[in-house]
């Protein structure tokens, strides 16, 4: 794997593995207390989010339901939705798995992949699965801290949910 | 990180994450297989055990849908389980991830949070979520094993299931 | 525990356990794509492979929905699936969780079980739970790398549903 070699052995990628799944749950907790002011906390200042869906990403269109560039517009993302009424009372909870790092590059940047499944709740029909899919990921370590670079969220699914403008 | 501080560095909180991981997939799998009576072997005398919804938690009240102070009421709780007639057949699968330490003390109390999904299989109707939650918990380890001092199970939902008093 | 003795340590069991997630990272990441032609290339060259409902599991039927013995038959359940038309658009997604090495036995196979989570999205009606089961694992090591002599695949269901054809 040209990843290991560039790292070094498939231990310290191992390493680096737990290291972001320590990070992939702090995120989906901070997600899933509905602290969205605290998500860009995640990502560096030239940071890269979007949530796209398969048939998009499959086909390589790059629109996507959420798009930003930045961190002031991840920003502007989390303030629209900290301070959007929200119709009827509901918990969403983050489970996320199977990281993958693919790569680390001269730079550092490290490639990684990993699954989430996000389950909603709701008053009056039980919980269920709201939205399955994957992150592709690149992060960057400032200040001995990983960061997200960016987060490319593929979401499983051919129809467009209202509720997808949260971020995952 | 405080917990990381006092127990020595984040390689070893490492450790106990995954020790941790160990200790809930066996866990688990003592739900999924439906032996009950095995359950209370994962806590120690004076543990605490309960079932809440999140609406109370965050809200702090302490009521839950159970409540066990002591392994003897962990143990009732078992015993009353297992002689329950059930009226169908069904099967559980419980998914444990997103393992947290966040803290050790300094009497060695470990406290962690995980995260639960409960899969539900009924004859007639497929497979569905039953239920997603969390785990607050507190470790001990007696004699080189871990053992749960508290469980503390906080699941979302608006509406009581009956089919809850099963532990989780 | 025996496995620890023979193997060495717990410590040494939990790398190899480390070693069997990404294994079955990369394994669910092709069934993701659909790549079922990469399917066989996980396995031994006299593996088993079998997916079979939990009722028949717990009553020792030998039966299986699935039953392949040896890779040639892997190889062609792969081919028939790549030349199935199927009859509308849908993703899958697998997550597998909860790992448990079991054994490492003095010819060196390694018996392990996971979990896994299917979640499967049709364009009309989003995003559901179409399987959940255990893999019980036979594992050996071949140039260096980990292969399956067995996987048996044990859902949790009391019906048969026809997509199940899909490897697992």
């Amino acid at each position: 794997m040209a990843a290991a070699a560039r790292f070094g052995s498939n231990l310290d990628l191992r390493e680096l593995r737990h290291e972001i799944e320590e990070f992939n749950t702090a995120y989906a907790e901070v997600l899933d207390r509905g602290e969205v002011l605290e998500w860009p906390s995640f990502f560096t200042e030239d940071a890269f989010y979007r949530i796209r869906a398969r048939e998009n990403a499959d086909a390589d269109l790059p629109a996507g339901l959420v798009y930003c560039e930045g961190l002031a517009m991840i920003k502007d993302r989390a303030f629209a939705i900290a301070h959007t009424a929200m119709f009827e009372p509901r918990y969403l909870m983050h489970m996320i798995s199977n990281v993958c790092v693919t790569d680390v590059d001269a730079e550092g940047v490290i490639s990684a992949r990993a699954k989430y499944l996000v389950l909603e709740t709701r008053g009056d029909e039980g919980t269920r699965v709201h939205q399955a899919g994957r992150y592709q990921d690149r992060f960057v370590r400032e200040q001995g801290r990983l960061l997200l670079k960016s987060r490319d969220c593929v979401y499983d699914s051919l129809i467009v949910d209202n509720a997808l403008v949260l971020p995952v």
